[in-house]
């Protein structure tokens, strides 16, 4: 299948936010693009998703929605989150910048929204034709062909595209179909965290403001589990606790009774208890969804089939970058049709060359947690910090980013793999520095440069 | 269920190696035993196992038999192999010892003779029973009930044991079992290599002796695919050919007339080529098994079921290592029995203490595959080979051993991850001193042991 001629019929499962953004760019890309949704319309009804309520969305998402002309007007959409605010158990709030440059920040955003948004975005273009309500019984990976339950008719219907894109999700049929299939070897994982986590809403003040800072994403540590809130425009908070479902005395399964509750809540996030008057009836209603990284390979198949997004990379929340990294799919691909000849050219590069990106940020959002948690257990936290915001604002994103700033506000072209081998080396090489006595906050921006670079070069070629 | 309570009933599944050393070792501690086999007692009737035919046994199997015994009985099968052997397509032979030390050196061994052995040992011990022929259907790993084909009654009947052990091979029903459940979350992947393997037999010489130098193992590393040789007792050899699968000329998908294999061993194998008569019958009748590796995680269910040995990681055969792996499962599963109090304990230490050392041997056997097909394209590999057999003759294994030793013949009590730590910064720190004129072959063992330790700990610094 040429990749010139638009003629060429694109299906593709699932109309979430990976799904919406890769038809409606598809749709600009001069093809005719269907999408098969099994969820109502969510501009007409409301949907349960039981997915996460918010969502930051950064550089990487930010770059996907500006290349389909959504840079502006997501923005209306957006809280910005310029720090972290640290809630320690006992002792005052830490507020630590996301990063030294000022534009740098994440953004909290609904994703029924943003949705919403990209959505409205395909409608615009005849060529996109959203089915909602209709769900993918089974999928042929060999042909591409795909049956569905057509809402409309009440019937088992067939489609068979020229090329079926799977934007399905953490729980794909297409990858399911994959799996199945013996034509070729496919590996497929979903590694499960021993945590879960449950949503609860903090509402708004009395005056309808925010109850406590709107521009932070706050963190309450503490050490196995911790609770996270991220604002959203009407001023509630959506709180996220992630705790162990078992085996331990903070988990979901010994934590159950009114009584426990607030036992837990009172002794752990007392600031907290008090700001949400349901707190208990929330508890004992929210679901207790599981946390997974699902990693497989191939994403493509017989030169017609091609997953995006959580149907082949779902990671853990804890680098805020799930979305983003589905969103940057639909930008890498973007590019590489745009450098191929035919579509079997453009999908088997997409996966080979895209899995080190989404493995990386898969580790990167693993590892995340476990910083999270302990936020300020190091004692030479704050220094590295305050280094590397002098670092930020002293220089530009192509010579000094930190980590969190490599992976979140990339300079140009930085996947998330290069981002994960630079950021973790820096980080060693700065801690030793400071252990050292090599640098302090103190010293000249050109000084703590030069020796954070020549040894984090040092620490890379080690690594190699 | 008390550990020091010998009336528990333990049910194993699968009597191949792994099985057949687990229930004797369990024997001999005083258990009740019960194996179920699906094929037919091979000392009685001929098995095509479809499994490969020889096998390297190195220290940590042997260790495993000399535990249960059989140290001395098993030498009688033993062909030493103190060397690989490398035929380059253009050039002579290069002979490069294992090791450095005499007594330090793999046996290739007749996976039959091996697992009779084993039988008949277990045979002794009236706690020991086994039921071949006997095929798995089912299990219940809530509570350990297995539901198998009885081969003497021609019906289905139930197993209901106090502690099922799995070691029913890198198929397994057990964790087919695992992975069906949704009691827990059970994390688990098969990661397929794009080759495959064909075994073909070099026959005896017409003196009934071997054709080619019987203490060695042979490789015709040939960049993309390779072929070894291993001795049996026989004068045989048993040759395996590793090549993609599809994708390339040099493919079991691409070789496949009889002209085709004829023009590929002419051109890549010529010596090959003239000592095996039948090669082309052989060819066009052996199948072409695919090659995976198995994680999964936990290996332990409800205080009930464990897995061992292939079940729960079964490797790429690079290192010679995957039998080794699953015998020391025995050893280490044998030592933990004696350190904990009931099977629940037990069990669950054994699936998370043991999982990093079975986690490495995967990652080194890829790696080897890597290192086995390209063996002499590093320029200084030979320097370096030659420095690390001068220093494993001058220092015992403690002091100093190779990367390969410390996987292969290890120093006491050094588990697979620790090997693969040291023996990668090892492998760099040398490489590097070789290429920047810093040690050379005429050094004293001494300094050269002086400046390999402390650049091997600038390394594993850098990467911890």
């Amino acid at each position: 299948m040429k990749i010139s001629d638009t003629n060429t019929n694109i299906l593709i499962t699932g109309a979430g936010l990976c799904g919406a953004l890769l038809g409606l760019r598809l749709a600009q890309r001069g093809y005719t693009v269907n999408i098969l949704e099994k969820r109502p319309d969510m501009r007409t009804k409301i949907v349960d998703a039981g997915r996460s309520i918010n969502l930051a969305l950064s550089d990487r998402g930010l770059n996907a929605l500006k290349m389909v002309g959504l840079g502006d007007k997501v923005k209306e959409l957006c809280i910005p989150m310029k720090a972290r605010m640290i809630h320690p158990k006992n002792g005052a709030v830490i507020t630590s910048n996301y990063s030294g440059r000022d534009d740098d920040y994440i953004n909290s955003i609904s994703r029924e929204d943003l949705n919403k948004l990209l959505l409205d975005k395909a409608d615009e273009y005849d060529k996109v034709q959203i089915d909602f309500n209709d769900e993918v019984l089974s999928v042929d990976v060999k042909t591409g062909s795909v049956e569905y339950k057509d809402s409309e008719t009440e019937t088992v219907k067939q489609w068979h595209p020229d090329i079926l894109l799977g934007t399905d999700g953490a729980g794909s049929k297409v990858r399911q179909a994959m799996a199945r299939q013996r034509e070729f070897f496919f590996s497929y994982t979903t590694d499960w965290l021993p945590h879960a986590y449950k949503e609860l809403r903090m509402p708004p003040a009395d005056d309808g403001g925010w109850r406590i800072d709107k521009h932070a994403l706050h963190i309450w540590p503490r050490g196995g589990f911790m609770l996270i809130a991220l604002p959203n425009l009407d001023g509630s908070f959506t709180m996220t606790l992630f705790m162990r479902r078992k085996e331990s005395p903070q988990s979901f399964e010994q934590i159950t009774t009114d009584e426990e509750v607030t036992a837990f809540f009172k002794e752990e996030f007392p600031d907290v208890f008090d700001e949400i008057p349901d707190l208990l009836e929330q508890y004992q209603r929210n679901p207790v969804p599981p946390l997974g990284t699902v990693r497989c390979s191939p994403w493509t198949a017989h030169g017609k089939v091609l997953m995006m997004g959580d149907a082949c990379h779902a990671i853990v929340p804890f680098y805020g970058q799930g979305m983003n990294a589905g969103f940057e799919d639909v930008t890498v691909f973007d590019q590489i049709l745009g450098e191929c000849d035919d579509w079997e050219e453009a999908m088997k590069r997409f996966s080979v060359e895209r899995k080190p990106d989404t493995d990386a940020i898969a580790d990167l959002a693993l590892d995340n947690f476990v910083e999270m948690r302990d936020s300020v257990s190091h004692p030479n936290f704050q220094t590295k910090r305050a280094i590397e915001m002098k670092l930020e604002s002293a220089f530009a994103k192509a010579q000094y980013s930190s980590k969190y700033s490599l992976v979140t506000f990339p300079p140009e072209g930085m996947g998330y793999r290069e981002a994960m081998k630079r950021g973790r080396a820096q980080d060693k090489a700065i801690i030793w520095l400071i252990d050292n006595d090599l640098i302090k906050v103190e010293d000249s921006a050109e000084s703590l440069l030069a020796a954070i670079n020549k040894k984090t070069e040092e620490v890379i070629w080690h690594r190699s």
